[in-house]
This record gives C-alpha cells, structure tokens and sequence, in this order.
C-alpha cells in the first residue's frame, strides 16, 4: 500500500518555516485574522464551569458533539434560507471531523473500491486527488469556464461512460463549487441544478453522488450567495455536503463537517471508529460556544472585510504587472482565498521552470498549475494558484512585484508599465 | 470496503446517554481528575499572547509541534533513565497523532497488505482487532499469563508458522504490555528482552515490528516501573511504541504520538498528509504548556493517587463479591484501569447470556471477555473486562455489589459473605 508525498507537504514547509519567502503557496489562512479574543473568552466559558470542562476535557462521540451539530444544521440551513426539516436534515446528518480533509479521506474508504471512477473538474484541489490515487481510484475530469463546471460536459463523459459500459463504476462528481481551489471560481445557479439533474439521470443501477466541497463558501466578498447543491436535493440522497471551520475561523482547530445522505453516516461512522473514534472534542466544545451568541457569524464579517481588501489590493497589483497585452490572464475571485495566472503558451510555470526559478530567486512562491491537474488528463503547464490568504497587503503588493520581475527574467515581454511609473507620467 | 461494527460504540454510547447505570464497559478515564485548571492556565498562556495564540491557531504540521515532539522524546527517555542519544531517538522519530488510535490505524495502512499475519496477546484491545480486520490482516493469538504474553508460545507458533511458509506474512507482534487492556497485567522485564529477541531472530527476509501500546505506562500504583520494549532495541529498528495523552491527562484534547523506526515515519506521514496533514494543532500547543514546568508530572502523580484509592475500593469490594470459593477469578492490577474477571466453566458472560441481563437489570455494565478475543482463535465466554476508570469510589462500591447480585441471580453458587454481614458477625 502507496501512497505518494503530496506537493502540499514541500509548499507548506516552506511556508512555515523560510520566513523571508513571501508565499503564494501555502493554502494558510491570515494569523491576524484569528478570533485569539473570542476563542479565549470560549475557552474561559467552557474551563471555567466544572461541568462544561469535564465534559469537554473527556471522551466525545465518534459522530461530534450533538449540540454543535445542531448548530451546524442551524447554519448551513440559514445560509440556504431553508427551513432544516424542508431540506431532511438534522444533527444525525451531520459527521464532525478532522478537518474537511478528514471527511474526504472517510467517503473514499467507505465508497470507492479500486478501478472506481470520480469526477473532478479540472483543475481540482490537489490534495484530493492524492487521495484518489492512494485508492485506487480513476479520476476524470470535466473542464471549467467562467461558471465552473462544465455541465454539458459532464453529460457527454456520462454518456460516453455508459455507452462504454462504465457508468456503474462512476461513484462520485466532486466539485469545489464556491471560490474553488485553485481557480477561485464559483459555480452558477443554473449549472448546480444541472448537476444534480445529470446525477439522478444517470444514477441507473447505482447511485452517483456529489461531494459538494463547500470549504470557501462563507468568505465571499461581493456579490449575493447562490444555494448549496444540498440544499437543492430536498430528499437529502444525492449530495454530500463538506464545510469546515478552518477557513473562516481558525485551521489550529482543526475542525471539519460534512451534512450527508442518511444511509452512508453510519458507515462512515464505522471507518472514523476505526480511525480515531471521534476527533478533538475540547476544540468542539469551543466551537460549540463560538456558534453561539452570533460570535461566529461577526467574525466571518470581520473576516470577509479583511480577505476583501486583501483581494483587492493583490489583483490591482497583479494587473499592473501583468496587462491584458502581456497575455497573461488572471482570475478576479469574489471569495476564498486565489487566484488564477494562466501565462501565454509556451510559459513554462512548472517544478523546474526558469519562472519557478526566478521566483524562488526573487522571494516568492506560487503552486504551479499542473499540481491541479490529474495525470492522464490535460495538464497544461503554464498556470499558477496564487494564494492571498496570509499574507498582509504590503506584501502581497511586492509579490505581485517580485512575481512580475520573475516573469520578466524568465522571458515574459514588459508590455505594462508598471503603477509607479504611470503615477509619474 | 466493509469495516464491522465496532462494540465499543455501543459501550461508549450506554455510558456517555445512561446516566443511571454505573459503566465499568467503556475505557472512559475520570473526569474529577482532569487536570482543569492547569488547562485553563496553558490556554491563557497561548491565547494570552499574541504570537504564541496565532502560531496555535494557525495550521500546523502533519508530524506535529516540533517543540512538542521535543518534549515528548525527554519524557519518555526519562520514564526510561536514557538518554536520547544512547536510544538513537529525536523529535524526528516521533509522529503525533488523534490519539493513539489513529497511529495504530495508520500503521496499519502502511504496513499491511490483505492476508498478512499479526500476532496478538489473547485477550488483547479489541479496538485494534476491528482496525485488523478491516484492512485484512488475519490476527493470530498467543496465550497471556501472570507475566504477559507467553513468549515462549509466541517462538513456538513463530516456528510453526516458518515450517508452513507463512513467516514472511508476519509483520507485526502487537502488545499492550503495561497495565494491559483488558486483563490488567504487564509483560515481565525478561519477556521484554526475550520477545525483542524474537522479532530480531524471526526477521530473516523482512523486518518484524512489536507495536508496544503502551497508553496505560504512567498509570502505575505500586511496584517499579519497567523499561519499555523500545529502550532495549537500542538501533531504533524494530519497535513502534505508541503513547497517549488521553489517559494520564484528558482525552477530549484527543491526542497520542508514536516513536518509530525513522525509515517508517516518512511512510505514516504521506498517509496522515491524506487524512488530515496534522492532528489538532491547539490542543498539541496546550500539552506543549502542560509538558513544560513539570506541570504535566505532577498531574500524573496526583492522578495515579487517584486511581490507585479506586483500584484499592474496587478490588475489595469485589473480593468481598467474589470469594476464591465462588470459583471467580480476579486480577489485582498494579496500574491501568481494568480489572479482569474469569468465572467459572460454564458461567456465560456474553451479549445474550443470564448475568449481563441480570447486569443491565441491576444497573451495571462491563465488557464481555469474548470481544477481547480474535474470530477465529480461542474465545472463552465466561470472563468480563472491569474498568474502574471513571466511576466513583462509592459507584465502584455499588457496582460490585449490583455484579454479585447479577452473578447469584444468574446462578453463581453464593459462597462468599457479603461483607457487611461479616462485620455484624
């Protein structure tokens, strides 16, 4: 049994332990970001009272601390603006885990034998696909355009699959359907309803599902939400839903959740007894008290203002180094935490690429975009996922610079003028 | 991919939702003995300060807080009287982990294929045994007596295996061999030598590995403490030692640690970078707190003091239950949290029999010896796994008494006074 290093791993420890590097890489979120105040004043409430810190400090459920899944319930259904019992959700939906990662990791066990087939869009979150690999499983990709996954695609490979006597190994759509990672774009209304639409459709003899990978959902910065796919499966069978607190409160708790079909919590629950019968539990306890009150739902306004202007202040400056005419295209995400550089043909943005290179020499780090690829599949090799979730606005302002000098050194033509230099004429 | 239902859910939820049945089932640890206010001191500590509550709260590493890794290697070359060095170990040996559950589910991952053979004491932590069989592994037994596993059986069956051909199917000898779970006992020291022997001797084509569990070690009440299996094998080579900090301090911060053969710890990383790239990394800030200033050593004191005035009550009521002339058999553990009684051929223990209905009836639970046991191999059904971990002195009191009432009305002979009795006479 193999399973590859996966990239995450080098980009991460640069991140974390070169302190000059400014990294795009790394998915971290924003230090300055964290609720320290809120999650003291939990911590006080919870070790506070004899009661709460026994309980807190003990044993939990393999399935997570029935009050906070209630309030999870109780949020997920609010950002849809459905009623819990309209959508056939309750607390026993719910499985509290180790990080969404963990839930990711759990569904595959349960779900996927080798030779299986998933679905991803390309590019995908690269860490899932290591997932994939490790059992075994055939990924296919569907391409994206500006309302992310191609739908109609979707359909035709689904065709192409039963014609080929495949459909009944397809197991799973997953999509990263708000603010995706890498590309950091969402998918329309209309094409969830397709979505779901094509995966009753072609659920013949057995069922396909779609793992709705919701982690950016709550930080968007502009524009009105659009409902979940669960939310649209009103019987609740078709979609697994996985959100985490990582993302918009703090990954050091290490807090993931997923809202799924009845009939696959108890097996999933079976796989997460043998892996660690339930995670932290002092962190849900905190969490349990930070989903009261509205703490939670002040804090991810906060968030949102910070990771705007953050946003805001990295696409101006990426564009001035990078204009329309350099042929460089870049995605304006309204959430989450990247964006996309797609370079002209022939710019090579790999591992061992003078780009590459060059940003290293220069102090910068993005992920190169083949990472988000699947092998077997279109990987092209001129893309980056630049992350600007850590760090402070000074210096995602001199990583655009450094990115565009690095892109220069390595051959890019100089058709912009850059910010200051404009300033001046 | 199936994994069986594992029983200990069902002990766990009887505890956790039966407020009126005293549990000696579930593996619970007390919670009067959490260590609440030195938590609520190492979380001020961390979230008092703002660099150190962002680094808290912020993602960490898969292998674990390096200062913590640190700390972990002193701590256990200490319970040892080694030095670091002489046992070839370092922060980099080590591996944290969502308790030590999920180290035994990840080293399984790694190294097992279907069909490969672990040895296990008889009885043994039936937790492990549904982790076997649901990656495959078929389990193979040794008897246990007052020293621990039998090694002398474990060379026999060794041997045996060799003459079949099986021997390069073997991969691992598991034991909990302090204060085990279930039975209470501890591998003697010159059974330590002589197993480490064994593996050595029997890994002639590929290396075997002991598993020593040993998540109870701390807990010892009286006598000397014995050097673990891993300070003996001096080259870092053949043996995993996975701990805990759920016992000796408080589960809910979930989190246990392995020190391993360093050629091991790259292959369990890329499988925990799959199922959650790093255990919860607040909660291992709070223990690198607690493991500073000696605060940690003084909680384990004070908690063996504890545990040791539970056992003392425990065992006697129980004796005063059970007399020699009953036929029951008791262990009289030195440490740990399991009192391990054997009744007489014929008496039933199981899930259906007479004296666990009678058990429910009275309002006491415990864990049927039978579980304790691999499919397959031998499997006595008379015996019952007693923890005295998390009920009250006076409950332990109650619990034995509501067990002899159970066993005489399940039609144990009463062959013994109950004590008050005794003391009119």
């Amino acid at each position: 049994m193999q399973t590859a290093e996966p990239p995450i791993s080098y980009f991460m420890e640069q991140a974390v332990e070169n302190r000059d590097l400014i990294s795009l890489a790394a998915g971290l979120v924003d230090g300055d970001t964290f609720p320290v105040a809120e999650v003291r004043a939990a911590a006080e409430e919870v070790l506070g009272n004899p009661d709460a810190a026994r309980a807190a400090l003990q044993y939990g459920t393999t399935q997570g601390h029935a009050p906070l899944r209630d309030k999870i319930v109780a949020k997920v259904c609010q950002l849809d603006g459905i009623a819990p019992a309209d959508a056939h959700l309750s607390a026993d939906d719910v499985v509290v885990t180790t990080g969404s990662q963990q839930l990711l990791y759990l569904l595959g066990e349960v779900l996927f034998d080798p030779g299986d087939i998933v679905i991803t869009e390309a590019p995908s979150y690269f860490v899932y696909h290591g997932i994939l690999a490790s059992l075994g499983v055939r990924t296919l990709t569907v391409p994206m355009d500006g309302d992310g996954l191609i739908t109609d695609a979707l359909d035709e490979l689904l065709a192409r699959l039963e014609s080929a006597g495949e459909l009944e190994r397809v197991r799973l759509i997953y999509t990263v359907d708000y603010f995706q990672n890498p590309t950091g774009l969402s998918l329309s209304r209309r094409r969830r309803e397709h979505l779901l639409d094509l995966v009753r459709r072609y659920s013949r003899r057995q069922r396909i599902l779609i793992l709705e990978d919701a982690a950016y959902r709550e930080l968007r910065y502009e524009g009105d939400d659009v409902p979940s796919i669960k939310s649209l499966d009103a019987d609740n069978r078709h979609v697994v839903l996985a959100m985490t607190f990582s993302k918009p409160l703090a990954p050091g708790l290490k807090t993931g959740y997923a809202l799924m079909p009845r009939d696959l919590v108890g097996p999933v629950l079976r796989f997460k007894g043998n892996h660690d019968f339930g995670s932290n539990n002092f962190a849900q306890h905190l969490l349990d008290r930070l989903l009261a009150n509205g703490i939670y739902e002040r804090h991810v306004r906060r968030l949102c203002d910070a990771y705007r202007a953050k946003r805001d202040v990295f696409v101006t400056a990426l564009r001035d180094e990078f204009s329309a005419a350099s042929g460089v295209r870049l995605t304006r995400p309204k959430g989450g935490m990247y964006v996309w550089l797609e370079a002209p043909e022939g710019f090579e943005t790999g591992m061992g690429s003078p780009f590459l290179k060059a940003c290293l020499r220069e102090g910068v780090l993005y992920v190169p975009g083949e990472f988000c690829y699947v092998e077997g599949g279109p990987r092209p090799t001129t893309q980056a996922r630049l992350c600007f979730g850590v760090a402070t606005t000074d210096q995602l302002r001199e990583a655009a610079r450094r990115l565009g000098r690095a892109a220069r050194s390595a051959g890019l033509p100089r058709l912009s003028l850059p910010r200051m230099a404009r300033c001046r004429g």
